[in-house]
């Protein structure tokens, strides 16, 4: 699977169930979204634009992809919604990665330009700053499921993970009732 | 990296902070719990004990590995502990995957046997019955954060998943406090 094809999967609206712990005071907090996904077109504005903001061709972006997050997270019962615009650009020497302009970065609310890497079925997303970095990893259990992994690590030390479990909305068929009591190792 | 190189990187006592995501009804829940690895010689008694059980020459045990967790959910609040062991066999046909013999399932608390995968640095470990099939992700972000994924599926239905982020407990330098506030996304 490329980039491309990893996108036009994660079309469409999504039910979210979000985990974060915080490593260093060993606390973990939840919450939950709804997410929409969209394909942008290479010559649409947003993606022309994005290109521009980082003085790169528009013409060497893969796709781009509207995200639209609206939640809440336990801490404070309030609203938190967003969205960012990514694009992927082309690689000649790499067919499966290369950089990943974000108008919103995963961890600061400004322009933030990472790395992508397509290993079989997975995405990873990768940005690096002086005083921080971080991964996200992204994987399809099936085409209505798909998980996300994130690690955010600053100077050295691992400060927060979290979690999500992404359920297609409006799916005919919606999973089972939990069933059998897993351990709690 | 092999599974016995991966056993032997687990061992030890670790701190892990674990959530489950009940995917049907869209709830999540949080636990802890204390993880103390131990490796386990081929020889050792109880390791010659579940190859027996399961009819299996105790010869082609790579090693052993008992698993000891005690922690709490925040459904009850009350002490969830518990020990098992296991012992990955050699495949002569697939140096990075084999059966793995549990004395206690995953998802359900009697001997089960299942599949281990070792993918690069990550370790996967499968078990399927009728019923049900359950799935487990195992990587390290350092030497001394191990981070876990798994899913529990029930004829068809995606039903649970769980995410466990585990730091290794008496290390020197613990991770920095928590920075930036993450997307909510």
């Amino acid at each position: 699977m490329d980039i491309v094809e990893f996108f036009q999967q994660s079309t469409g609206k999504w039910s979210s169930l979000r985990t974060s712990h915080n490593m260093a005071v060993k606390q973990q907090e939840g919450g939950r979204s709804d997410i929409v996904i969209e394909m942008l077109d290479q010559t649409d504005p947003e993606v022309i634009k994005l290109c521009e903001l980082y003085k790169v061709d528009p013409t060497s972006a893969l796709c781009g992809v509207r995200v639209t997050w609206n939640g809440t997270m336990e801490w404070d019962q309030e609203k938190h919604s967003g969205s960012t615009v990514l694009v992927p650009l082309t690689d000649p020497a790499a067919p499966n990665e290369g950089q990943l302009l974000r108008e919103v970065g995963y961890a600061k609310k400004a322009p933030v330009s990472g790395r992508y890497l397509m290993n079989g079925e997975e995405l990873t997303l990768t940005t690096e700053s002086e005083s921080m970095s971080s991964k996200e990893r992204f994987w399809f259990e099936s085409p209505n499921v798909r998980l996300r992994h994130s690690i955010l690590k600053r100077s050295g030390g691992f400060s927060m993970t979290s979690f999500c479990s992404e359920i297609r909305m409006g799916v005919a068929n919606p999973p089972e009732k939990a069933a059998d009591q897993a351990t709690t190792m």
